[in-house]
């Protein structure tokens, strides 16, 4: 029996799995839940088992992660897949229209909490591969790692890969945590923005004075701290730091061509943000603006009186929160530091108080680069199991793991997501298509196969 | 016996009768000092009666106010009295260092809460009113009107004004309730600012987005407020909203030269306020700027996420409560319009919402005016008193009452403070200087009689 038989004929088997797995209300935020987590990784555990692979749980600081292991397959690539067991708090049940831990199929989707993000995901994996050995067909070696803190930013898993770097040695890494770029076409995302934080407090006087018997002569913090905002960018939407744009990685013909296979509804687009229109950097497009070019965004700012009503004061005291989203190949220390640098002459505004925060680089896999064979092999099997010329584009957020694998364990990253765009993740009614899981499933043996021909 | 002869005899008693009326709690804002505010009203009735005047207790919805007049002197002029006999809380005893309802005398100062906001004050025209009675002196009709809400914004009292306009009909107000502009240097404030009060909510998206996936394309609530507050002002430190300064009066060689009388230590003053610079509208000086020019200063603003650690989002509505304060001859509706007008102007920022709140207009006691007469009778009672020339200084901030005594009544009103800069109003240890409750009285009796002659 070929894989492919064995899947059509263990379907309905593989989603009666998932809905077991998806039952497990394991979420990482809740110590309440902690059995539940125990109990998922048993599960994966005991799946892991009954295949005759290896079974283990690494235990953290916080919550443990799986590791499963497939047999070694010499001369053959090794394949690490990420994924986590963890999921999103469930706790407003009554906007959920069945129980998000009933996992229930509607209209060709699986619903429940973490249906999508990440245990369908990382399931439709699993699956391939007991289909594959059942077949006998197993190409490569696969490493399985399932953590149980992702959605709490995963603060044990680099610690984890430090520890563990020998048995995590491995050609590639494939994360299915993402979602299609525009729903039904299956999508590889070869690039993530990375990220630096940080926060600016400003004061200009010692205290908040009455803004009646000093108003007019004791400099105002809130107008300085506008105008310290208002500088950041110039009229056609350029960060103004000098150095901002040092490094950043002019994209090339063929990536351009890229993006112009990606099909993009700005109508739509914009009515999802609910704006007047859509702003940014002038010479770009769009997706350019988002997913090629590094923006800095306030994320917040306060100062002054905020309470009910008013208190006619002169503002001693104004901050605002601060994050830069980079694209290759900007370096997070450089760009902090080109921050740094800016706000602390301006010494006008008064005294500046910079503070950084975390930051994460910018992961690019080359899509000519010496990875290409193997975005190639991912983007045939997702070719055969959609019927369907997927997409190759960047992604405009961060995931940390990417640039951990990438620091840590040296590996690169393949994004192949089977999520829809529409999946509701982290909110009420998560679902996963079920005809992203099938589709997916036969991608994943495609992909695996391939890998060790 | 003259009534100087009577102040001479008496002032023990008079201080032991203020140490009386301040160790009664009469705390506006805390229901369980009802019975207190109670006490206030019928300590300042009692005293009246016992000097055979007409008192009577006027019912508010909240806080009553006390009413007492002296009997008609035909043809002789008739002065309002205006104070107030609530306090301001005192719960940070442990910051005292004598309980704040157990007046103290140390140093020649009364320690104790109200001692100088306001019932020492007030209280030295009543001793003043009694020595003059004493002497058979009193040369003109007194009405005094102590209300109970001052330090909760006087809600009531133009309710109060409108209702009683027949028995407050008076040819000016006198109000005790302001400090001297410099310590020890008797003070005549002929003008207060008036202020607008506003909050502007601006809103660039229908919901906040997330900064990696959407960054860079989606408007941020945040910069375009900041963009919005930079603009308020132009670099020479003007504000640039048209006919914001229209009306304003330009003060005169007469005013100028009041105002280069008055000490000023720039020093001194940036000191108290702990900033590196004064700032504020070229042109002019640090008095002028205070004093004679209006300003607009945002008094808090908000945006986008403000608790702690980082959020990465594009902020959909930021948010920022603005007050102007206007001088002679501004209006407050207008300024009022003239900033909806620009704020509503500025439809590039996004959908703007203007929220008006309470105004109240400048006030001016020209000089040189009508009025000059009784302003001129202050100063010269203070310089008998105090042996010393009096400032005649105009005041940064807003008395609303003084502005209601203008609007309902038809009256002007004489700034004539008797408490210190250093009195610590509003914070503990609050004290009145025994030296200006001596020469108050004085002042008092001096000004008094002078309007009967």
């Amino acid at each position: 029996m070929s894989w492919s038989q064995h899947l059509d004929a263990h379907e309905g088997r593989y989603l009666e799995s998932l809905s077991e797995f998806v039952s497990i209300a394991s979420v990482s935020t809740d110590p309440a839940r902690r059995p539940e987590m125990a109990r998922a990784c048993d599960w994966l555990c005991a799946w892991a088992r009954e295949q005759n692979l290896t079974a283990e749980i690494w235990p953290t600081a916080g919550h443990p992660s799986v590791y499963i292991e497939t047999p070694a397959v010499p001369d053959k690539p090794v394949l690490l897949i990420y994924g986590h067991y963890d999921v999103q708090p469930a706790e407003d049940v009554e906007l959920w229209t069945d129980p998000p831990f009933q996992p229930t199929v509607r209209e060709d989707r699986l619903y429940g909490r973490g249906a999508s993000d990440n245990k369908g995901q990382i399931w439709t994996h699993c699956a391939a591969i007991q289909s594959l050995l059942a077949a006998g067909e197993l190409p490569c070696q696969i490493k399985i790692l399932v953590e149980g803190e992702e959605e709490v930013g995963s603060p044990n898993l680099p610690r984890l890969l430090e520890e563990r770097r020998s048995r995590l040695g491995a050609d590639l890494v494939l994360v299915s945590d993402t979602s299609t770029a525009v729903k039904g076409v299956p999508t590889l995302h070869y690039s993530l923005r990375g990220i630096v934080i940080f926060e600016v407090h400003l004061s200009t006087a010692g205290r908040d004075v009455h803004s009646g018997v000093f108003g007019g002569t004791s400099p105002n913090a809130t107008h300085r701290l506008a105008q310290l905002i208002a500088r950041l960018h110039d009229p056609e939407g350029r960060v103004t730091i000098p150095g901002f744009y040092d490094r950043v990685r002019i994209a090339d013909a063929r990536e351009k061509e890229l993006l112009e296979r990606v099909p993009f509804d700005a109508k739509v687009y914009q009515e999802f943000i609910g704006c007047d229109e859509l702003v940014g950097e002038a010479g770009f497009t769009t997706n350019e603006r988002r997913w090629f070019r590094p923006t800095l965004d306030c994320n917040g700012l306060g100062g002054g009186f905020q309470g009910e009503g008013s208190k006619t004061i002169v503002p001693a005291r104004a901050w605002a929160k601060f994050s830069a989203r980079l694209v290759a190949d900007q370096q997070p220390d450089e760009v902090l530091e080109c921050c740094r640098r800016w706000f602390e002459a301006q010494t006008w505004a008064g005294r500046i108080d910079f503070r950084a925060d975390h930051g994460g680089p910018p992961y690019l896999l080359d899509p000519y680069g010496p990875m290409s064979g193997y975005l190639e092999k991912a983007r045939e099997a997702l070719r055969q199991a959609w019927n369907q010329e997927p997409l190759l584009v960047r992604h405009g957020g961060a995931i940390p793991i990417v640039s951990q694998f990438q620091t840590i364990l040296g590996l690169s990253t393949l994004l192949m997501g089977f999520g829809s765009p529409d999946d509701a993740i982290h909110s009420p009614n998560e679902k996963f298509e079920l005809a992203n899981f099938r589709r997916g499933l036969r991608t994943s043996c495609h992909f695996l196969t391939s890998l060790g021909s």
